[in-house]
């Protein structure tokens, strides 16, 4: 029976590590990178590269910045009482482009799926406690993706920030339940922006 | 409005080059490799140049291989008199699980596909009359993808093969038409190369 390669199966469990990316997908993609030139197979290599020595998590809210704060901390126009509190940096970018939304934001970097292996600690939940306990933000307002495990995440979100006096909300069930959030429309989000109701405070 | 870094942005690019990758699952792919400790990133890195270092084109049949020969052109056991061709590498690794194929193959490294600037002579057709010329082979089994694009590169490989007196026949159309090749059930390639007719000769 014909095989694959040694380097292209290497390659092909590297690529099917990705999220969404199944073994034929990856497979694909590793034939991909071996019909590349020269010249664009170093400049994927350089691109990675560039992400891991470039890029690094804000040490205000754990966005993925070039720079330290990161661009939304620093951008004094924002309302700096208000904090949307999302599970990745992608989905700040979603909330962000609905317009409707214009404080600061906080990125847990993931939810709790225990059979993945991600608890609690796994996520910047300490780092938001701290933020809190600063005591110049009013607002917390969870918008982790409306799922059952994003819903686990703001419970435990919201108990631990219970104790220091902010008000903490989420965002109106106008998204569309069981769905992603980086995939849902503008004016739906801006919607349950506007719907957001008040779980504590 | 929030941005991407810059440098996630160009990784995202990158991404988004490769087959069957939107820019939405390139940015989440970007995202994933920020993620990715230092070790993680360099093996993904390495993988990429490992495979651009070691694997080449086969000389004879244009498979992807680490050695030259192929392992298939080199295999003894082969029937040599039998040539499958082929759009793609994975189409062969396809075909040969069916179990019902022991000759050797011809990769074309695509199909002709004017829209995407792939022309007839960006295909590896001259090194396939070149090997009908030495006189070995009496049949061409042509198996490119049953759709449109690939009939058409069918027929182009049919009609330069006319004049070296071999049998070239196409596989049954027991292929689902409009499918992809690489994703057919092993029976359905089984029972389309039993059932392939002659066309030629």
């Amino acid at each position: 029976m014909v095989g694959h390669p040694a380097s292209i199966e290497a390659l092909a469990t590297e690529f099917a590590k990705m999220p969404g990316i199944g073994s034929r997908t990856a497979m694909r993609l590793a034939y991909y990178v071996q019909s590349l030139t020269s010249e664009d197979a170093a400049r994927l290599v350089d691109a990675i590269r560039t992400v891991k020595a470039k890029s690094r998590q804000c040490s205000i809210c754990c966005n993925i910045s070039e720079t330290d704060p990161c661009p939304v901390c620093g951008d004094a126009s924002r309302d700096r009482t208000t904090v949307c509190v999302v599970e990745r940096v992608q989905d700040m970018t979603a909330i962000d482009s609905s317009g409707s939304y214009r404080g600061l934001y906080h990125v847990l970097g993931g939810r709790i799926a225990p059979l993945d292996g991600v608890y609690p600690e796994n996520l910047n939940i300490d780092a938001l406690v701290t933020r809190v306990k600063e005591g110049e933000i009013r607002e917390i307002i969870i918008a982790t993706n409306p799922d059952t495990e994003g819903d686990s995440t703001a419970n435990l979100v919201a108990d631990r920030l219970a104790p220091f006096g902010v008000t903490v909300s989420v965002l109106a069930r106008g998204v569309p339940a069981g769905g992603q959030l980086e995939h849902a429309a503008k004016n739906t989000l801006a919607g349950a922006i506007e719907g957001r109701r008040t779980v504590k405070g």
